[in-house]
């Protein structure tokens, strides 16, 4: 289920594809159009060598043939003990990290012709979307949350739906995915705190029912406590104004605090914002760190010291592996994991 | 092309509709389907009995009937001046406006069974977006733009494709509209500041090829000097980082300015942060007004004096229009303008 990730869209031409697997030009072209009557063995041929040579077909120049849409759909999901209605989408639209998402899967996507749509899926319109992609408006899905399983992506592919998720999934579902390694990128923080001689530290983790969430923490956690630092628990739901609140605990219930790590930028920022407000020094009386790296956390002021998830990286990877199972739905699914790395800027 | 609001969906039953037509519930029903040989005067009358009851379909049985897809698409579209890619997604996904136009359409959608996708439409997209809206994946199209005629708008009109625009049309195009007065907004933001006193305002206005841009400040324009407020006039792009480039400006070329009046609230919040953390006192030497009372304005410290736009009601509305049209769509296209007020809270 792992696999390694680089390879650009077109690289390789239906002939070189035909060539590699020892076929006619017109069987490549009726393998990728799901012709029946292929022989099976040169069907493998066919998928073996699209795999190999990296080939993505001009999916608008086929759409005549295939009846194809020529357009993919990222849901955005929220899992069922999550927002809903206008909380949801005030939340997205708030949040860079759903713009590097949408801007890095749509530049893959455009240079092959493909448009993309988005869906915005909170806890109440899970049936809603399903009945939407059932209708075959869209070629293949982008499936975003945050880690969690809810019956959408097996859903999809029970319908033979082409789908490829944001996160690991955690129960057996033959999909491909794309994502990075969450528990490491709580270590580095830790790591980077403990470097600092940091001894009590504040995780502002995002919602307990979300995995990538639960990952941050678990991993910042463990670092910690090899390296003696104390850790406190607060929970915040990836909102700026929950970043505030998150931070007047801080203040209330952890005075002595020297640290705090949130679960991504925008907490990070209200958090800085809250602490200076109320006299305190960042960094000096309390280091802060973030997680995403995403523009704001650039241009904030003070800068944000933050793990960086390559999102837009993640999304283009997310998009090639979703036009490849479109070309050939049965090939093996494939991971791909990124690693995070952390950005020391001014907070910590 | 102006009419009254405050319908609510479902209101009225089909029976209520024949009998102010005074014709029977299948010719209702045919007229609604699109039937192509019901009586011309029958079908006006039931146009008119439509529009008069606030009868809204239940969209969702009765696409079994009329092969409707019950989906409408939400396109955000940038002008051909605007950006693309990469910085016109992390715009839209960093700015709670559209998180509301979402929301306030979802909202009404959701009542009648009738989903939601979204297409970000940057300067390059147009005709992805026009190929796809051909294709018949959604049963109308609600348009949000600064209120720039491009040629989607017509183009999806002479398409058939059911339309309603989020601003009045400058050009003559019969399509329904949802608007608020942007002038009377730029207005209300002058008079407050010359009830305070105020004598040399910059605006840091949007983009100049927006319409709603234009017209906030030329209405600004128009009531200041009417009060003798000196007026200089800088541009940003509604984004938190052209707030923040903007404000270093006016540090710099306007530092006898006692008044700002930005075209956002984005824009505002970062002016007020960069005036703080340069020494300004917020409102004493500096008040500053912002535009839109998004959610971010109640919650920032100072909390925003802004023009509220009541943009949940505004998509709201645009939906209810969009059903109409879908459901009827010879009857003569409407246009509901709302009216901005002001709320004063602590930064002006």
């Amino acid at each position: 289920m792992t696999s390694t990730r680089g390879r650009t869209p077109s690289a390789s031409t239906i002939e070189e594809v035909a060539a590699r697997a020892g076929v006619s030009r017109s069987t490549v072209s009726r393998v990728l159009n799901g012709v029946a009557t292929v022989d099976p063995k040169m069907r493998r041929a066919v998928d073996e060598a699209v795999r190999a040579t990296g080939y993505v077909p001009n999916l608008a120049a086929r759409s005549l043939v295939t009846r194809r849409t020529n357009s993919v759909a990222l849901v955005i999901a929220e899992p069922a003990s999550g927002s809903a209605g206008a909380e949801f989408l005030q939340r997205i639209f708030s949040d860079p990290y759903f713009g590097r998402v949408t801007a890095g899967a749509q530049q893959v996507l455009r240079a092959t012709g493909v448009h993309l749509v988005v869906l915005p899926a909170d806890r109440e319109a899970h049936d809603f979307v399903l009945t939407y992609l059932r209708q075959g408006h869209v070629d293949g899905v982008l499936f975003l949350s945050g880690g969690d399983e809810h019956g959408l992506p097996r859903a999809l592919h029970e319908m033979r739906v082409p789908v490829v998720l944001s996160h690991q999934p955690t129960a057996s579902l033959p999909v491909s995915w794309v994502d990075a390694d969450q528990a490491i990128g709580g270590r580095l923080a830790a790591e980077h705190l403990g470097a600092l001689g940091r001894r009590r530290a504040v995780v502002l983790a995002g919602p307990p029912g979300v995995a990538a969430a639960r990952d941050r923490l678990s991993g910042f956690r463990a670092a910690a406590e090899e390296r003696g630092i104390e850790v406190a628990v607060e929970h915040g739901d990836f909102s700026a104004r929950s970043g505030t609140a998150g931070a007047r605990l801080i203040l209330a219930e952890h005075h002595d605090a020297d640290a705090v790590f949130a679960a991504n930028d925008l907490m990070a920022e209200a958090v800085v914002r809250v602490l200076q407000d109320a006299g305190r020094r960042v960094p000096d009386d309390v280091a802060v760190i973030g997680f995403d790296d995403s523009a704001p956390a650039r241009e904030a002021s003070p800068a944000l010291t933050t793990v960086r998830q390559p999102v837009e990286d993640m999304a283009g990877e997310m998009a090639r592996l979703l036009l490849d199972r479109i070309v050939a739905p049965d090939q093996p699914p494939r991971g791909v994991m990124f690693t995070p790395t952390l950005v020391v800027r001014e907070t910590a």
